[in-house]
């Protein structure tokens, strides 16, 4: 039953001339679908609805070629193609309640129209700030016109497609709307120039065109920027100067204000920013306007939602992360099921796949999310497994074996075992989440956890170590191994390929993160040497730091963690490496470790330098600790003898990869658990167009 | 007429059951078609063979989910659709009668699996060297098995779609038979690993199951890496060791050797290697083997053709550059008209859209490349224009002036006039050969030039200025201006969107690259600055070095030229750099410039420093040179007056962008100058599924 305090998330609220059924509004956000996977597109976003949210928009949505992202995933509503498409999106959401929202988007210089090949207009001649060899042609008058037109015209076709609510992006300093706001884009000395006014004339004209157009029956969003620190502050615009007074401005022509800030703060991580980190620039919004205000901030606490809606920062509820980790999180407030909230960690990997160009969304904390429609997967429903009639071993109660378990116990398996030989639950999220600013991270265990206790037929065993031999006698029909990957002690890598002199992890200088972790002592003057790229080479760094020691983070790439640029963190981390005093030298490698220190050496010279150090952490490569799984799998007649029908690897038992990847393993194996062949992978539903494919009615032509 | 001493190119061969009808052989290279856009795929394809090409092969074709290669796109072939959609691709090339080739792909740890989530399998557990965040599981011997078999299932549905050869991927170490073969990737202790035959066994084995499966009827090749210095040559193989003996080793099994090199001699871009750059390691091959050998080298001088077959390097020309430039350079030459033969400049933009990762493949020479299908352009033919009986006047004789004349000249408008203020066309071309390394762009005006020659109705006219009164009392109907754009010289640059506090180019101390091409004086002490990205910041710092100066190249970005890692020359400059004793700083922006000095400051700390300059050259932006265009179109009276119907502008005087999409700008508008709007581009064929859409019988469903 719904705990009353929470009624108030549940009021309808009219934005319009529509009205949304509840507090929930799953703002835009990207997936790697576009308009050219509308199954995927439709599905993952349908989801969303019947797991409750009020309101779900598509993700940044271009109108016309012009304005072609790749090789950046955006929806397009630029034909007769796109509208079928989005409608599929649209009818979806309908069924389900939810009213449909879609972001206009126009990029300026910031849409590299690589397959378009359309040249880019914008507000003055400047490349765009999000990568190089991007630059456009600053708009005439004419231009000023024809982009309008465009945005009339992809709002018509929105409204074609089923929308209710049209979005116009206004926003990130990426949405041309906003380089026409801001000093930092708009240099102009026309009437679309210079002052307030005239910065916002741009925006203000058409938002009124587009009104006219569509008519009375849809609502119109405004997706602002409200504070932007562009070039340390000279040329943005800040929330409490022109972004209260542009909400005024606007204010008679908008339904509804999705208010968001940028910088850092945009998607921001968990490693930097709390729940509601945008506090601080939306207080205070809704005393410049009479219509809903909108915030995001990654919330997943219902009371913290609660108190944005009645202390009167906000009127509705925005989300992007948090519907991706639990479409269903509106319905388990509603239905008291908070415990049940698959809380979003804010480790931005599901935006890292849209940065990266192409691939879908992954979801470390949601196995399903991207796979709605491709594998039809439901996040919340499980059949009962065929072969339930089995008992399961689990071994390895981190992520891949806590997911697979809980998967498993809902498919109803006669029994589960989960077996770890650690006295808690987690495996290497126990670690991990210890790393500075990483703390979040441990709901990937903590919430899993908690399922598995709610499952009748799973059962956690701690401080349980097996052999081969105990596996046989175990008793249990169905093996999975799940037992993890270690760091390697000998410098190998995937650069090199090879060891690293002196590097050899039972000597005393040498160490691994396991062994950091693990409290084997750590000298002075430290060097952590990264040739993996994400989290544990800076966050040992860090840690380390953090403890007092000297420490030189040597990076083998050009940066520092480059594979947090994906996930929008790579800023942030740099300046908190100078900040906590740390060494920063990329392009390097470690060429040799001695007791004192080691060789670096500059990718592209010849010659190595020494560097003094006491110790020396490894932040190498993985190793997957597969020796259990391989001595069972050599051993068939064994297998077959004790009754083992199947037994399986997940996780970084397999390879080392991301705990996304490791929790997708271990819920995929599950799911496929009376497959013919469980340990490959189902074909998916790939949608592309087929040369000679007739079109199923009323289905996907491509399916 | 043909020239007798180029006979030998036209001869037929045999390899294996098939005959290659001439020595021609358009071997795999990507384009961003895959096997998702089939008309794509297809018309791009076949033009070639149109042109003349004996044998045109697909990209690598990844023959499982398993190597799925997202973000970066491969051919798949996977299921019936991509049979069904690489089976257009093999009918259009046996339309024109030439053979159809597919080379099936297995990544290893190299495929990311980004769309499939499949774990990577590979020969030991290492991660890639391409990319951080990719590992895989070390193979044990069921999963030999498994893989062999993908390959054989893969060959058995590429013979359903219609393929004259199979190629087996053993190369670049990004292929899993060439990593089986390398101690680089192998680190096995097995019967797959340690000894020469050992490391080859996997290979041996699969070529002997595709060879069982397919039967006797397809030819079957390998693409083989024959020389590789991987980790500094330690772990990699030597041609005249293991190269040359895995080719006896294979020989009985092999119909076809598509012999290449690695490193930076894969694609080799002319800023580095010559025409034939592959001959070294080429030398001596036909003596280990019976079998034919297709060679590859940037060939585009018949003459080089030839004595690479007579002189018994190779018996078949193998290209994909060349033929992406000019598909029909056999064709050229077998006609005696080698004059016309559009080469390859080896500049890699059409690698760099492969390896930005999704967008369609574009070329510098050719602005019809992958325009084929989606706008059905044919490189060849021009339609008479319907509005032929206009004169046209193109202001500019730089890479779209150029372009643009060519096609309206072939378009049989009644004149072109095309002008140039210079003393010979060429624009921005005749600067930018002369930087280190970029002679062979000079092709871009040279072939426009030959060609423009040979057009009746097209003049170029020199040493002409033409201000908006000369150009309304021209005479001509239609005005296209394409007048270029300017270094700017006040440090504006898409990073910071400011200028640099004293950046004038008007001060002695402060150049633009313009500048120093015109002989502007340089000092002894030198800082470029580059927030451009591409060839012109480490072009003038080579060329300032090279002159005597001392030279330091400060990079906004995180490493020197970051576009240039997209044509794959990155590596080669930055050891170029070193090499000419320039001084690299990397993730600096300089804040001011004054007489003497920069302060430089690095991106993520708050202090600047002094750095000492006698002169700075800015290559920050570009600013269109577009104010003759902007004046005239600021007349419409005036145009009415003069008769003018249609003013355009091209190139970079729209915004500035690469050569390959000036010279696009320039062919666009003269090929869509008779439609209703020549200004806008028509659409594109847009090649996805779309909801509902019916098949058009024998016809793409998506068209």
């Amino acid at each position: 039953m719904r705990d009353p305090r929470y009624d108030i998330l549940f009021e309808p609220i009219a934005i319009g001339p529509r009205t949304l059924p509840n507090r929930f509004f799953q703002t835009a956000h990207c997936l790697g679908a576009g308009s050219d996977k509308p199954g995927f597109q439709a599905h993952f976003r349908a989801m969303k609805a019947q797991g409750g949210w009020g309101c779900v928009s598509t993700e940044y949505c271009a109108i016309s070629p012009e304005s072609d992202d790749l090789p950046l995933v955006s929806a397009r509503i630029w034909d007769d193609g796109d509208v079928a498409n989005l409608g599929l999106l649209c009818d979806l959401l309908h069924e389900q309640g939810a009213l449909a929202a879609v972001e206009l988007y126009h990029g300026g210089p910031n849409a590299a129209a690589l397959e378009s090949r359309v040249p880019a207009r914008g507000a003055s001649q400047i490349p765009s700030t999000f990568g190089f060899m991007r630059s456009c042609r600053e708009m005439d008058l004419d231009d000023i016109r024809e982009v309008q037109q465009q945005y009339v015209d992809a709002a018509l076709r929105a409204r074609a497609a089923g929308f209710d609510v049209i979005t116009i992006y206004c926003a990130h300093t990426t949405a041309l709307p906003h380089q026409f706001l801001l000093p930092f884009y708009n240099k102009r000395t026309d009437q679309y120039g210079g002052s307030f006014e005239n910065r916002a004339r741009f925006t203000r004209e058409l938002v009124t065109q587009v009104r006219e157009a569509v008519g009375d029956e849809l609502a119109i969003s405004v997706r602002f920027g409200i504070h932007t620190v562009a070039n340390n502050g000279a040329q943005g615009i800040r929330y409490d100067d022109e972004g209260h007074r542009f909400i005024e401005h606007m204010d008679d022509l908008v339904d509804l204000w999705d208010i968001v800030s940028e910088d850092l703060e945009n998607v921001g991580p968990s490693r930097f920013v709390p729940e509601n980190f945008e506090q601080r620039y939306n207080v205070g919004v809704k005393q410049h306007t009479d219509k809903p205000v909108i915030n995001v901030g990654r919330f997943t606490n219902p009371d913290t939602m609660v108190s944005v809606i009645a202390s009167g920062q906000a009127d509705v509820i925005g989300a992007a992360r948090p519907s991706i980790a639990d479409p269903f999180l509106p319905q388990k407030i509603r239905e008291g099921r908070v415990d049940e909230i698959r809380e979003c960690i804010g480790c931005n990997v599901c935006i890292s796949r849209w940065a990266i160009g192409g691939p879908p969304l992954i979801c470390t904390q949601n196995a399903t999310a991207g796979e709605e429609y491709r594998r039809g997967w439901h996040p919340e429903r499980f059949e009962r497994a065929r072969n339930a009639d089995n008992d399961v071993l689990v071994i390895g109660a981190g992520p891949a074996g806590l997911e697979c378990a809980t998967v498993l116990g809902k498919r109803g398996m006669r029994t589960v075992h989960l077996l770890d030989a650690a006295s808690e639950a987690g495996g290497c999220i126990r670690t991990i989440a210890t790393l500075p600013g990483l703390g979040e991270w441990a709901r990937v265990s903590h919430y899993r956890t908690i399922q598995v206790d709610k499952l009748r037929n799973v059962e956690l065993i701690l401080r349980a170590r097996l052999d081969a031999e105990a596996v046989l006698d175990y008793g249990a029909e169905i093996v999975v191994v799940a037992t993890g990957a270690v760091w390697a002690g000998d410098g190998m890598s995937g650069l090199r390929h090879d060891t690293i002199p002196g590097a050899d992890d039972a000597l005393d200088h040498v160490l691994t993160p396991d062994q950091v972790f693990a409290g084997k002592p750590v000298g002075e003057r430290v060097v952590v040497y990264d040739t993996d790229g994400y989290f544990m080479g800076v966050g040992m760094a860090q840690r380390l730091a953090r403890e007092g020691r000297r420490v030189t983070y040597v990076s083998a790439f050009d940066t520092a963690a480059p594979y947090t640029a994906f996930t929008l963190e790579q800023g942030g981390i740099n300046a908190q490496l100078r900040a906590d005093g740390i060494a920063v030298v990329t392009g390097h490698f470690v060429e040799a470790i001695a007791p004192g220190g080691v060789m670096l050496r500059d990718r592209f010279e010849e010659a190595a330098r020494e560097h003094a150090a006491d110790s020396v952490v490894l932040v190498t490569q993985r190793r997957s600790d597969d020796a259990l799984y391989r001595e069972l799998k050599a051993r068939p007649e064994a297998l077959a003898e004790a009754g083992i029908s199947g037994l399986y690897q997940i996780g970084d038992c397999v390879l080392p990869q991301l705990i996304a990847d490791v929790v997708f393993s271990g819920h995929r194996l599950a799911r496929e658990i009376d497959s013919a062949n469980p340990a490959v992978a189902l074909p998916y539903v790939r949608e592309r167009a087929v040369v000679g494919a007739s079109a199923a009615p009323a289905a996907l032509s491509a399916r």
